[in-house]
This record gives structure tokens, C-alpha cells and sequence, in this order.
């Protein structure tokens, strides 16, 4: 593949070139990874910046549905809108792997939509560093906004809040006071929070798991990044596509909040350095992961297991091994 | 230090010659790191082995004057009972480094007791193996319980829980239905729940207490490693030494059980085996935390994110120049 003429095309925007590209950073082959790592520098220097926007959501909220009218209604402003899905756990299911572009039609369809199935790696370090390389692929390809889905498994919430400008958390309407489990930890990333399904049967309960969720979210300490009135909590209906012009907005407000507050851009730098941290640490461990490290370790296990070794006497044995290779 | 002489000694049960290990395996000097294997590996033979008890309740709970109580009974049943604390956070507060054997006056003159300060490092890695190492050499020197206490900041209750046979849970009586915000983790990990304080005023609050807690408990999963009736909560009081006997009562049942199960011995071995990971995990990302390694890390961290330099082609440097090393 000549890569000079991939990035070209990627430039002037074309989505068969992209998506070679994305398969490409996701490949595990080393000559692939060289190849990969050439496009990124070529692309680096255009400097076009996406709205990198994180979306969570458990599966039953309507996310699927939520992306197509969200996606619909941005295209239709004359936007261009690229999808990327991080979900640790499809190489387990196989359930989205396939499903990405039938559970989105009408989006898939449109011109100015890019939609890309969720690689099929179960190792999140991994996922991670190719998810990030997706989206600066998508941001040199012209979109201007990329929505990064995660079906919330273990960690995925955070890789995906740390490579985003925005995140939001999308709910279905919940009866009672239960705050459907949501982890304190998620709630403390979202910048807003949608509840889904404002339709219907369902529309006086998606008020009051608003208004529950708005009152929690006043219970959090405030934030730097945030203006006046954000974190935010907000109905939408997906189905029936109303409430999504009004979040936009109040995107577009923070967003445009952030950038002039400088925010936008020390968030960006803060990410790169996290993402750096990620890596190194990421890398030093799979040292560990080499079958013939594993096949040492399984065997110095068994005789910790015994009581014929201490952990730490074998842990100096495989520190030992490392330094030599 | 004629190291073997020093083991002489703790096999002979001497408090002093103890106290002088545990300096030795908290030390950081290389010199002295040899010293502390040396003296290990030697003891490792004897096979003395205690009933390591994990305590783990925040301030304010109650727990010195438990641990107290509850040390002053099993050393009136002739056992003797070593106290070692594990405290991430001692460094930075300093509270607890000198105030262990105040705040434990009475059991601090028995004779058949043994109370450790906190080391006072902040580095929870480290405190992990020093606390390992610890526990061994309290073993060594004949002691029956052993018991590893802690503040329950950040991940210190894990590490606590995987050094334990038994992992206690202490919490005073609640107003209402709020579970005291435990975590839910936490929960999951105790192999008894021990209301404190249930005298006074506070009686009937701390029955109500541990009746809901005794619910939650009930809808957790069971553990292969409980028989019927566990995890159990109880309520105790330290002030009146009351329900403390009984305690220790339930605590010999689940320890008999799980011995003669099986679940005993393969509960050690896969302690042993999660703590020679965890320590070649930590050696190997201590590489990272070297003077020269911090500089250069925080030198390219700088071109990352001023966005001069990619995370991964930066990541790539630093593992470079590890590999050199």
C-alpha cells in the first residue's frame, strides 16, 4: 500500500480510504504498525480538530437509536459525523462486531456519516491506542464530529472519557428513586446526562429521573472545566426525535465555554499525557505477556502455590530473566 | 547484625529481636534488603503458622479500642497476638506512626503482645511485601493471631484482604437505612461484619445496624469458601468487652471449617501467587521511577502535550531507552 496516496485520500475525505486506514492501526502485524505509524505523522501536521464527543450508556437505553437521530440531525446541519465504537467485550459476544451498521440504517446510508464497527480486540490497553489512532484518522478525514460509544464495561467509561471533549451518559427513564446503579465514578465524568425515552408512557418518569439526576448532580463538587449550570441533565426521545436540537445547543455552548476558558486545549494536553503514561505502562507489561514469560511465570506460580518459593523470590527470578532479553 | 543469630532469637519467641526484623525488612537499603532475604529464607523452613486476621473499619469506628479489647481477650486465653497496621497514608498525615502503642495502652504491656507502628512509607507497593514479610516474621516468632489492621484508604483493604485468613469488617451503628457508604467491594470481601458500640444509647441502633447488614449479606453471592451462616455481621462492644468471645468463637468455626475444607491451604496458595504478580508487576513499572527515567518522562511528557510529539511515538522512546538499561 502506498501510503503517501492513502493519506491523500484520507485528506480530501474519502471513507473507503479511512476506513483501509482504521484497519490498518488495528492490524497486529509489525510491517502494519510501521505503516500505521508513518500515516499518523503524515496526517499529524494537518492539525484539524473533530468535536470528539464520549457517549455511555448501558444497553437498553436506546443508545443505537440515540447515535442514528443525533447522527440524522447533525448531518442534516451539514456536518459531517464519524461513529467509533470501543467495547472490550464484542470479541466475547460477537454481538456488535456485525450489528454496528444494521442497528444504525438510516445513518449508514448518509453521505456525510462514517460508521465503524468495534475492533474486535478484547484487550482494552489495546483497543485503546487504536481507538485514539481511529479518531485522529476521522479528524484528518474533515469530520467534524466523531461520537465514540462504549457499552460501559469495566474500565471502558474511563478510556473512552479520556480520549473525548465532551462525554455524556445516556439513561432510560428509571421509577422510584433507584439511580439505576449508576457508578459514582461514571456520574462524576459526565459533562451531561440524557435521559432517553422521554416518549410516551414514559415521558412523566423520564422528567422525574431528570430532575433526580439534576439534583444529584448538584451534589458534586463543581468542576473547573465547567460553566455556570453544567454538568447538565436533559430528556430526549430518540424515537421521537425531540430534545436532541436542545443538547446540541447546550454542547455547543459548553464546548464553545471551554475553548474560550482555554479548557479545550489544557484537556487535550492533559489527555496526551495521560495517554502517554497509558502506553509506557501498557508496553512494560506485556513484556510479561510473551508465551515463553507466561509459560515461566505459570511455572514459578506453581512453586509459590507450593510453598517451595516466596512471592518474592520468584518475582526476582522473572525481574532477572527481563533484564536479559 | 550476625543475621542468623537474630533468627535464633525470633524462633525463640523475643520481642526485641522482632522489632529489629521488621526495621530490617522496611528498610530500604540494598544492604540491608540482602540482610532481610537472608533472614527470611532462613525462617521460611520452620512452617509456624498464625491466624492472620485483616481489620478493616474507618476512624471513628472504634477500632484501637477494639483491637485492644479484643487483643487483651485472646492473650487472657494464653495466645499470643501481634498488632501491625497497614496505612498508605501515614506518611502524609503522620498521625498513627507514634500513636499505636498509646492508643492501645494496655495491650502494649502484655507480655504476650506485640504492636507495630505503621512504616512510614507511602507507597503501597512497598507497604504490601514489608507488611508480607512482617506477618512472616511475626509467625516465625511463634505468635498465634496476627493481626493486620487498616484505614481502609484507597486500595489498602485489598491488600489486606489478600494477606488474610480472615478479613474483619468493623462499623458503627448507623441512624436509618444508609449503609455507611461501604463500598460495595469492600462488602464482598469480609468474612464477618462487626457491628462496635453496641452499648449505651447506641444498642439499639447497632442491632437495627446489623440486622440490615446481616440482609445485605444474604443478597450477596455465596463464596465457596463459607459455610452456611457466612459471612455473618455480629455486634460487639469494645468499651463493655462484651460479644467479643463470641466473635472469636464464630471466627474458630470459620477457620476450622474452611481448614479442614481445604479452602485454608488453597486460600495461601493463591495469596501467594496473586502477591508474586503483584510484586513483578510493581518491580517492573519501578523501573519507570527512576530519577533519570522521571526526568526523561516528564521531558517528553512536555512535547506530548504541547502536541509537538505523539503519546505512542513518545511511549516508544521511553521503552527505547528501558530496554538499554
Amino acid at each position: 500500500m502506498n501510503i503517501a496516496e492513502l493519506g491523500d485520500r484520507i485528506l480530501n475525505g474519502e471513507r473507503r480510504a479511512l476506513a483501509r486506514a482504521i484497519t490498518l492501526v488495528e492490524s497486529g502485524r509489525d510491517d502494519h504498525r510501521a505503516q500505521a505509524t508513518d500515516l499518523l505523522d503524515q496526517l499529524a501536521g494537518v492539525g484539524r480538530q473533530a468535536l470528539r464527543i464520549g457517549l455511555s450508556g448501558t444497553p437498553g437505553v436506546g443508545k443505537s437509536t440515540f447515535i442514528e437521530s443525533f447522527g440524522m440531525m447533525l448531518t442534516g446541519q451539514g456536518l459531517r459525523v464519524a461513529v467509533l465504537a470501543v467495547d472490550p467485550s464484542s470479541a466475547r459476544s460477537g454481538g456488535s462486531i456485525l450489528g454496528d451498521k444494521t442497528r444504525m440504517e438510516r445513518l449508514s446510508r448518509e453521505k456525510n456519516a462514517f460508521i465503524r464497527p468495534s475492533p474486535s480486540q478484547s484487550h482494552l490497553g489495546g483497543v485503546a491506542r487504536r481507538t485514539r489512532e481511529a479518531i485522529a484518522l476521522c479528524e484528518a478525514a474533515g469530520f467534524d464530529v466523531v461520537l465514540i460509544e462504549t457499552v460501559g464495561v469495566g474500565q471502558s467509561e474511563t478510556v473512552v472519557a479520556e480520549m473525548s471533549d465532551l462525554f455524556l451518559l445516556l439513561l432510560a427513564p428509571a421509577g422510584g428513586d433507584e439511580l439505576q446503579g449508576v457508578k459514582r465514578g461514571i456520574m462524576e465524568m459526565a459533562d451531561m446526562i440524557l435521559i432517553n425515552k422521554a416518549d410516551g408512557d414514559l415521558k412523566a418518569t423520564a422528567t422525574r429521573t431528570c430532575a433526580d439526576y439534576a439534583g444529584a448532580l448538584r451534589l458534586l463538587r463543581k468542576r473547573p472545566q465547567d460553566p455556570e449550570g453544567f454538568p447538565k441533565a436533559m430528556t430526549v426521545s430518540a424515537v421521537e426525535e425531540h430534545g436532541l436540537e436542545q443538547a446540541w445547543d447546550e454542547m455547543q455552548t459548553l464546548t464553545t465555554w471551554r475553548r474560550d476558558a482555554g479548557h479545550w486545549a489544557s484537556n487535550r494536553a492533559t489527555q496526551a499525557q495521560y495517554w502517554f503514561k497509558q502506553e509506557v505502562r501498557h508496553a512494560l507489561l506485556a513484556r510479561l505477556e510473551t508465551p515463553q514469560m507466561r509459560d515461566r511465570m505459570s511455572d514459578l506460580g506453581t512453586q509459590v502455590s507450593a510453598g517451595r518459593l516466596s512471592p518474592s523470590a520468584a518475582a526476582d527470578q522473572i525481574l532477572a530473566g527481563l533484564s536479559d532479553t
